[in-house]
Formats: C-alpha cells, sequence, structure tokens
C-alpha cells in the first residue's frame, strides 16, 4: 500500500573529502534536513513552508534545491503526479555540510516513498543532484551521494554511485565556525588552471586513500589525506584554517582539510575519542581567532537518508 | 652465504594505465631485461656491456638507468662497495613499455642479491626510481613500482609503491608499433595548464577503477578506465592511435588508451581470450596506417622482478 504522504530526512555530509574534490564524500550521523511530501494529482510541485534554521530560502520550487529535485523526479513519476513539500532545516546553510544536498536527497527519498512504484537509486541520485545544482550553481554530486547511501560514496557525473568500504572504527570530526560561506563564493577562486604536476599529487593521494579504505589500512589514509590542488585557493577564505588544520593534525588525524566548500573544517581520526579529543581543540583555534564553532563527530560509515513517517 | 656475481631479470609494464599518470602501473608477462652484476670493492659503478636490442645506450654508468640506479644504491652499501654491470635489453626503448625501467630494476635486484645485508623493497624503488630519471628527465615510479614489484601498483612519489590487487581474469593487450617515441618528447606535450573539470573527470575515473580492481568488479573497471587528461594531448603522436584504440574497444575492452608515453597502445579485458583477439585487431589497425607491430597479451597480475642466477 501506497501512502500519500511521507517524511524523510537526510544526513549532512563532508564533501571532497580532501583527495576527491567533487568526487568523494561522506556522511556525517548528526542532525540533517527533513522534508515531508504530500502526493497529488496537480502535476506540479509547490514548496508550501521553510522551518528551521535558515528562513531566507526560496519558495519558488524552480529555485529551491528540494523543489527542484523533486521537479527532476516528476520525469519519473506517472503524468500528473504533483508534490506538495514541507522543508525543516537541520543543517546550517554555507556551512560546507551538504545542507542543500540534504534537503535535495531528504526531498526525492520521502517523494519516492509514496509512490506506486518507486524509482532506482540511480534515478534518486540522478534528482537530488540536479536539485542541489539550483544551489551550487553546478552539478556534482559529492554530497548527494553520501548524504542519500550513507558512507563514503564516489559521486560520478553518469551512472549510479558507488559505496567504499570504510571500517568501522574510522571517525571524522567536523568543525563548523560560525560563518557562512556561499558555496558560489567558494567556487569562484578555483577558476585558474592547474599545472600537471599538481594534478600527480592529488591523483596519488586519491589512490593512497582509496587502498586505505578497501584495505582498513590506517597507514594508507595518512599517507594519502590531504588536498594540495584546491585547499591552498581556498584556504583564505576561512580565518584560523591553518591553525585548525595543525590543531587536527597534532591531536593525530590521518589528515584534515576543509569540508566540501567550506568554511568547515574536518579531520579523519583512528578512534571517536581522537576525534573528539580533536574537535576540542579544533574549536579552541578557531577561538584564538575570535571565531566560535561547533563541532560533529561521526563515524564515517554513517547512516544515509531515511523515511521517518 | 652471498655470491658476488647475480643475475636478475625485470619485466615490461604499462605506465599510467589511463587512470593514473605518472602514479599506476602494471606489469607485463613477457620478456624483459636482464642485468648481470659482479660485486667487488671499487666503490664505482663501471658498465661492461651492453647487448640485446639496444646498442645505443650510454656506458658512462652515471648517464645509464641501470648504473645511475646502482649508484644510487651505493648509498645503502658499505663503505667500499662497487659493482660492474652487464645488461641485456629485451625490451625495445621508446616504446612506452617501460623499458627503462625493467633496466633499474633489474640492476637493482641483481646487485641486492650480492648484499649480505639486503635492503628493503623501499630502497630498491627508491634507487630505481633515480636511475629511471636519466632516461625521462624526471623521477616517476609507475613503471618502476609494478617491474620491481608485480601485478598492478600505486608508485607514490615518497614512501613504498603500494600494490593493488587484481582479479586473475583481468588481462592486457598491448600493441607495440615499431616506432620508438622518445619520453622526453611525449612529455614535452603536456606543459599546458589544465582546467579543473579535467581533474574531476579524471579522479571519478581513477577512484571508479581502482574501486573496481579491490572489488573485482568489471562493470567499474569500464566505467572507469579512460583517459581524458593526457591522451587527447598525445595521442597525434601515434599514428593510427584512434583506430587501434577503437579495435580494442570494438573487441569488448574495458578501456584501452596509450601505454606510458606511447607509442604502444593498451587495453583491459574480462579473459585472456578477449585479449588475444583484440590484439589481433589492434594490430590490423596499425597495418590499415600503415605501420607494423608486435603484441604482448598478459595477466595484469603478472609477475615482478626476479633474481635467475
Amino acid at each position: 500500500m501506497t501512502r500519500e504522504r511521507a517524511t524523510a530526512t537526510a544526513p549532512p555530509s563532508v564533501g571532497n573529502v580532501a583527495v576527491g574534490f567533487d568526487v568523494l564524500g561522506h556522511a556525517l550521523d548528526s542532525c540533517g534536513d527533513t522534508v515531508t511530501v504530500t502526493r497529488n494529482t496537480s502535476g506540479r510541485v509547490r514548496i508550501l513552508e521553510i522551518s528551521g534554521l535558515d528562513l531566507a530560502l526560496p519558495l519558488d520550487a524552480d529555485a529551491n534545491t528540494a523543489g527542484r529535485a523533486v521537479i527532476a523526479l516528476l520525469e519519473s513519476c506517472p503524468r500528473g503526479t504533483g508534490f506538495d513539500v514541507s522543508i525543516t532545516k537541520g543543517i546550517a546553510l554555507g556551512s560546507g555540510m551538504g545542507g542543500s544536498a540534504a534537503s535535495s536527497v531528504a526531498a526525492v527519498v520521502a517523494a519516492n516513498a509514496t509512490l506506486e512504484t518507486p524509482c532506482g537509486i540511480g534515478t534518486l541520485y540522478r534528482a537530488a543532484v540536479q536539485g542541489e545544482s539550483a544551489a551550487s550553481g553546478s552539478a556534482h554530486g559529492d554530497n548527494v551521494a553520501p548524504s542519500l547511501l550513507g558512507g563514503l560514496v564516489i559521486a560520478p557525473r553518469e551512472g549510479d554511485p558507488v559505496a567504499v568500504p570504510v571500517p568501522a572504527w574510522l571517525h571524522a570530526a567536523v568543525v563548523r565556525p560560525h560563518f557562512a560561506l556561499e558555496t558560489r563564493a567558494s567556487r569562484a577562486v578555483l577558476g585558474e588552471p592547474y599545472p600537471l604536476h599538481a594534478f600527480v599529487e592529488q591523483s596519488e593521494a586519491l589512490a593512497l586513500t582509496l587502498a586505505g579504505c578497501f584495505t582498513s589500512d590506517a597507514r594508507l589514509m595518512r599517507r594519502g589525506l590531504r588536498d594540495v590542488l584546491v585547499e591552498p585557493r581556498r584556504a583564505h577564505l576561512i580565518p584560523g584554517f591553518a591553525k585548525v588544520k595543525s590543531a587536527a593534525l597534532d591531536c593525530e588525524a590521518l589528515g584534515a582539510s576543509i569540508s566540501g566548500g567550506g568554511p568547515s573544517v574536518f579531520g579523519w581520526f583512528e578512534s571517536r575519542a581522537s576525534a573528539e579529543r580533536a574537535a576540542i581543540a579544533m574549536r579552541e583555534a578557531f577561538r584564538a581567532s575570535g571565531i566560535e564553532s561547533s563541532a560533529v563527530v561521526s563515524a564515517v560509515a554513517a547512516p544515509g537518508a531515511r523515511v521517518i513517517a
């Protein structure tokens, strides 16, 4: 039996993960975005309400990430299907923790739960990526894929996302300074061309990190988890970044870098206890730059989106 | 008991492997380079003889890849150690099949076999990379690492190489056109800077291919095995390349590209039989461009260097 109304929640996520710009992301076990949809026969998508952290989001469905994602999903629904959408934001916008992606994912997962013939993961993924592009101005799935599937995920431009197994001991600390960085602004600094050697170094980092994940080898992750490509161009957008990163590394991070487009900073650790210690030190480092912050500590193998009502 | 004299052979290899420029390579089960060394107390390295395919190589030890590799190894040998080196080339130079790397690897493996306290793999790797730089003008280990270890290997700029497991069914066809392409010439076309989106596409390709290797998933390899970064800049150096690549793909290659700096062309296949069929078609495609060629078909999990006497 299908229902006309469903609510889904989708978690925040760390995009890029230092080694996989626009390609790799992982979920965070923390308060996400929640979307309730009601299916109708209007053939249209309406945003009824946005509540929670950010109230300044567009109610025009085509300009709203969740709205645009559900519009994209309509192509895979019976003719005449429409949805009314209510969004509760749990993730701060402009934080680099995949808030736009989570709204898109929660919306398509909720809408899908009302369909007689549900769509597959690949269809939900592509619809949510289209939704997120409303916010970022470019279609990339490195937040959508982990928010949808959970865990660490390769987010390809075509075809289904690919889960990467990670050991249960692997934990992330993500510290969010209390100011917003627009995804568009964060992407604007990346325009200039890059020398080939930077890409060779970054490919090596990606290969070592993935090898570490597939073989549960922390030493390989430690050799690999770094960003020589994008981090140097974005670091100046985050006051105190160098100190916060150093604080993570001083607490035995396997690596630390910018979460998504920033300004959040993440590190990977060999245990939850290490990640928790590091989160405190990273917040102190932000405070030394006069910036308040909050922290999330989560297994990298965190759950993805789910229907909750 | 140590011996004063040892002979080692090291196999050819496919560098870059489409998705890992300067980072990834795999061995080929085919005739390699063979080096005999005699240990002495001269504190110096001499090249006594070069035989086999290429007779125009430098006898000056510091200008010769094998010579320079053994010179680099001296740092890890007891003071006063010297070596006389004789090289038999089995791999055509300028073929893109890692001939310089194989000479370097065979030399350090043979020299190591004469030491009372043999060096570890990491030391041999770094010495052989230094040797290969005599030929290519840049230090990269994507041929050295697989020629040394066998199989598919991540070749980092620092630290030990990292083996990537590959399924036993995975086979390569490598077709070598009968003309040489200098590594230096092949690298000269790569100078111009690259746009970030090319890196993103290529990172995705690397991630999917590695995921395919770690999980024995041919579909993932097929999604990943491509080169949008370097192949477009080098393809024009290889007459008939597009046709040869098409021939491989028409024979169900998982992907096909340039082997190392070229001009050899390789493809990956789901069975030895497919690879053998493709090798014939790829040679025919070269012939249609008026170019004779020869082919190697090998498991990707091919053996590395070994002491033979």
